[in-house]
């Protein structure tokens, strides 16, 4: 019996000690009346082990061994609908049956009220037996906590808090379908001509005489979007070029197909099913609307903002799937090289196998620990900002403190998702590309599997939010607070200095990577200041240094964008390694190893970023000249 | 009409100005009697030009349009023999009644006796369309080039060296066959358990009371497996320990069939297609044989040592298919982004985007003088023993001088080659990986044709000598030149770094990248010192000193191999680009481009080479303790 959660030491040690269950435990009970054999947070978190168990178990068992299977045997569009294959539409009922889809939706919904933080680990042991099939799991428990979120966000749910219980939330209906199993939903983004640029998105949603909406418009690369709910973001007023068109943008609910007695009426049309290079259990379709009803969530312009809420959930979770992607390829490689002879011994102890090897395993154990840590946080701030807006009174000091901890906890699941979006997602790449190369030849055949994890792996760095979307966020993120705290960063600053000089050896260590990341910033900012006062009278400084344009002034920063991403992805799965480190010695190995590669990639980074991209961007910078020029 | 050759502004100054055609024309006028209309190396060069102009535009108009089709459409394994559809099947005619296979073949066996220089631009040429067509053709031109050098070293060639021609060869039928398109030819090595590791083959040849010689065994990964001719190679003695098993080992020409009035009788069994991630016109097959008649080549046990001779060449060749297959890949990017806008302009100016289209291209620029130049030699090498063979007296000055410039040209090659396998394979995963995200969710999809590349590509570091044994071959022959002459290597280092000091300012950044690589090497050197002379007496270190273990004793080397690789090949690239410049300043360019992101990139090879390796060295040094111990 195969059991992907307890085979994993790292995980076990993680799940043991590292996360504070007992928060999650006090958060999660406020909102959903725990039961009574769940009186304490320690008999919570043995359930949620056995949960975890039962999980992994499944996967071990009951997907593991079919990842071929579904790889293989592809979703076909038949009359207008997505048909799975029979081994892939078994698993998902099973799932369903498991009553999975409702992991973390309230018991009131049919729901089990676990922690955000347990599904996250849920997905990092379905993704290792086959990351699609977790794709397509998280759009039913994924999309019912979304509707849920957006109705507690616009108010229109309501609970007894006496009680704990949930008396009434607006999509309750179509939230007990999908954590039934009975349906499932999905995020309709992207369009032919707005990918990441969401400015220019033009599906369009209009109201008619009587109030009602309808949504009009073609939605590409929508995954799982052969669902019956979907979020769809649409153009509600004329995009405006100050806030790059992203202000008239809503957020609508659309039934794309109604279902009574088993039969489908569609209320829009799915165009096309995309023939993918891997990731074959979830479907990724084109679908268009045409007057489709829809039902406006939020405000009409508050699309995008509500939007962004759940992306960090989503990046997070990504993190999660590359991770357990990650584990797979690794224990494969390590699998294949330990019984693989080469000039007199197994090729695991050849000195390059077992440089990638330990690298993998080092990767994996830190972003693991970033990766909770993140989801942590996340968690931590979504359930503050209810507790926030349901449980007190604002101005009260019970409001100002909950706003506070929301504030916090945002702001750093802010700066850790796209790192871990960015890092876990590359290096699922790596790691299942290396491991296609541990199997040599073996490894380019479609029977030893290590190719098809690879396939699998290079939707990682493109869905949510691509690998240089991510490195773009975080920078601007890191640029912006110095611009706009200055004294702050400066404070973290000396205090990091102070750190890599006073503190004990493995907390230097760590400050160290985190004041590098500070002078690549520093000298980032100074090349952008150089930029933007450049040919400017002084007493034009003061107005150009109040009004920043992220996409022009910043160029020196973009340039480097992934290269500093690097920088703060390590020094943060140092920060959160060493943090471990104080609670477990033994975390101080995970922790040495890490900083074995960081600290020279973090030199060479710097070494980068200081001494190159001049050239480029005055290239670029000639381009434009040219272009301007073409056009006048 | 697109033209592949025209169209590519680099290779059109490499092809002008960056190949010795003079030299080359000497070489091969002296061998083969040249047309009238060839009388001077200036008409040979405008022939040759024309030649790849032809080439260019078949691979542009004839294979290029057909690559999704050549992918999808993969060759079958019907009754015993593979059989290629359609399109590919067409595509292999028309190279055939071109007279490709014949390119560098002596004109009496119906070739048109071209440098190997001009075959290898071919190769990129045909790999940039399709790398999977120009792979299968190789198996053409390649096996009967390389039946004729097995000839030529075994002495069963004769010349009429006045008239310059060829009297009579001993696989002459053969070639002709070939070098017509009737059939191919293939190399047996890769065995089940036996893939880097040669000396652990299994195959036997075996010799009758007549002198008749059979070959019995099976081998796998045979790439055009399904051909007529295979260069098989044997165990025809016990392997010994000393020699790691690759003494006993000898050569054979087996033919797989014979074929009369179409009819085909084998005398091998092909029992198995791959299905390979990619590479989809290049069958990979398992054969076996059975007692199957076998000619030997050369002498028994001479059999690894002759299938060294033509492995630099496969090597080189993989090069340049690389390189075709990346500048593929950059254009595919450089198209999309081109036309892709995003936030206000098209993605090709974002930096990041930007950045990598620069990259790729100062990559391939760089890898393509690093190629001719590795061609270029390992060519005029091969040349100058066949004139010192068959043109002079052993110990007379002309013998004496050929030998020399024979031995000088071979050590260039043989350092350059694995440097050029190892980056451009690894380059061209890499580039096509780019593009791939790049297109981002068009990139995962089947239509676009970049994950077509991607697939393509991963066979690169893998076929041929996977990439770590090209970093491994680099690292020990670097290493090894240094025991065996101390003095050169010291030489060497002061000049480069005089160079480094008082060249001119293009000259000393090159040579700041040698030297870097040089610390790199004396750094390894020291620790593999440290720890062979570890616990041994004064006395003992000459005895120890005296003899290497480059499996034991390099084990510090070893973990870093790919990094001092790295280094050595970013310098070799820098220094081709030097003379380049040198002879056109306009190439100082590229130059420059190159060494801004290789100084770096120097700097934190030798930074993780200086600064890591000893934990994890000691981990496997622990491995082998507790491996011994349970052995004994």
């Amino acid at each position: 019996m195969a059991d992907f959660f307890a085979d994993n030491a790292d995980l076990q040690w993680t799940f043991e000690h590292g996360i504070d269950w007992k928060t999650l435990y006090e958060e999660v009970s406020l909102l959903d009346a725990a039961d009574d054999d769940l009186a304490t947070w320690e008999d919570a978190r043995d359930f949620w082990k056995e949960i975890l168990g039962l999980i992994g178990q499944f996967a071990g068992n009951e997907i593991a061994p079919y990842a071929a299977e579904i790889d293989t045997k592809e979703p076909e569009l038949v009359d207008g609908d997505v048909v799975f294959p029979k081994r892939t539409q078994q698993i998902f009922e099973q799932l369903g049956q498991m009553g999975l889809h409702g992991m973390c939706l309230p018991k009131q919904l049919g729901g089990m009220n676990c922690p955000l933080v347990l599904y996250m680990i849920s997905a990092e042991l379905m993704a290792r037996a086959d990351v699609s099939i977790m794709t397509h799991h998280s759009f039913h428990g994924g999309i019912a906590m979304a509707l849920m979120t957006y109705s507690l966000l616009e108010g229109t749910t309501e609970f007894d808090m006496e009680k704990k219980v949930l008396i009434s939330t607006r999509f309750g209906e179509q939230i007990e379908q999908i954590a039934t199993g009975q349906a499932w939903g999905c995020m309709d983004i992207t369009e032919p001509d707005a990918g990441s640029d969401m400015g220019a998105l033009r599906t369009r949603g209009e109201q008619d005489a009587d109030g009602n909406w309808t949504v009009t418009g073609q939605k590409i690369f929508i995954t799982s979007g052969h669902g019956r709910y979907h979020i769809v973001i649409a153009r509600t007023e004329e995009a405006s070029a100050d806030a790059m068109g992203l202000d008239g943008l809503s957020l609508f609910l659309v039934e794309a197909y109604s279902e009574e007695g088993g039969t489908k009426t569609w209320h829009s049309t799915v165009e096309r099913l995309e023939e993918k290079l891997g990731h074959h259990a979830s479907p990724t379709v084109t679908i268009s609307f045409d007057n489709s009803p829809a039902e406006l969530i939020g405000k009409p312009g508050e699309g995008f903002k509500y939007m962004l809420l759940l992306m960090n959930n989503a990046r997070i979770a990504v993190g999660f799937e590359a991770i357990g992607l990650s584990e797979c390829a690794l224990r494969m490689a390590k699998e294949y090289a330990a019984q693989r002879p080469s000039m007199g011994k197994t090729i695991d102890k050849h000195e390059i196998i077992a440089d990638y090897i330990d690298e993998a395993e080092t990767d994996i154990a830190g972003l693991r620990a970033l990766a909770v840590r993140a989801a942590f946080n996340e968690e931590v701030a979504h359930r503050k900002r209810l507790r926030r807006d349901y449980m007190t009174t604002e101005g009260s000091t019970e409001w100002t403190d909950l706003d506070r901890e929301f504030k916090k906890r945002t702001w750093r699941s802010r700066l850790t998702t796209p790192l871990i979006k960015f890092l876990a997602a590359e290096k699922a790449v790596e790691i299942s590309r290396r491991a296609l190369q541990i199997h040599g030849g073996c490894g380019y055949t479609r029977e030893y599997g290590a190719e098809k994890l690879l396939r699998d792996a290079l939707v990682l760095p493109i869905y949510e939010g691509t690998t240089q979307i991510q490195a773009l966020m975080a920078t601007k993120d890191a640029l912006i607070f110095i611009t706009k705290n200055p004294q702050a960063f400066f404070k973290s600053w000396a205090d990091e200095r102070r750190k890599a000089i006073a503190g004990g050896p493995l907390e230097r260590r760590v400050a160290k990577l985190r004041t590098n990341a500070q002078a690549a910033q520093l000298h980032l900012m100074q090349r952008i200041l150089k930029g933007k006062l450049k040919g400017r009278s002084l007493s034009a400084w003061k107005a150009a240094l109040a009004q920043w344009d992220t996409r022009t002034d910043f160029a020196p920063a973009l340039l480097h964008a992934e290269r500093l991403t690097q920088m703060l992805a390590d020094a943060a799965i140092a920060d959160a390694l060493l943090a471990q480190t104080n609670k477990d010695p033994v975390r101080g190995t995970i922790l040495a190893k890490h900083l074995e590669r960081a600290e020279p990639r973090s030199r060479y980074m710097l070494d980068i970023i200081k001494t190159t991209g001049d050239r480029l961007l005055a290239e670029l910078a000639d381009d434009d000249l040219v272009a301007d020029a073409d056009a006048a």
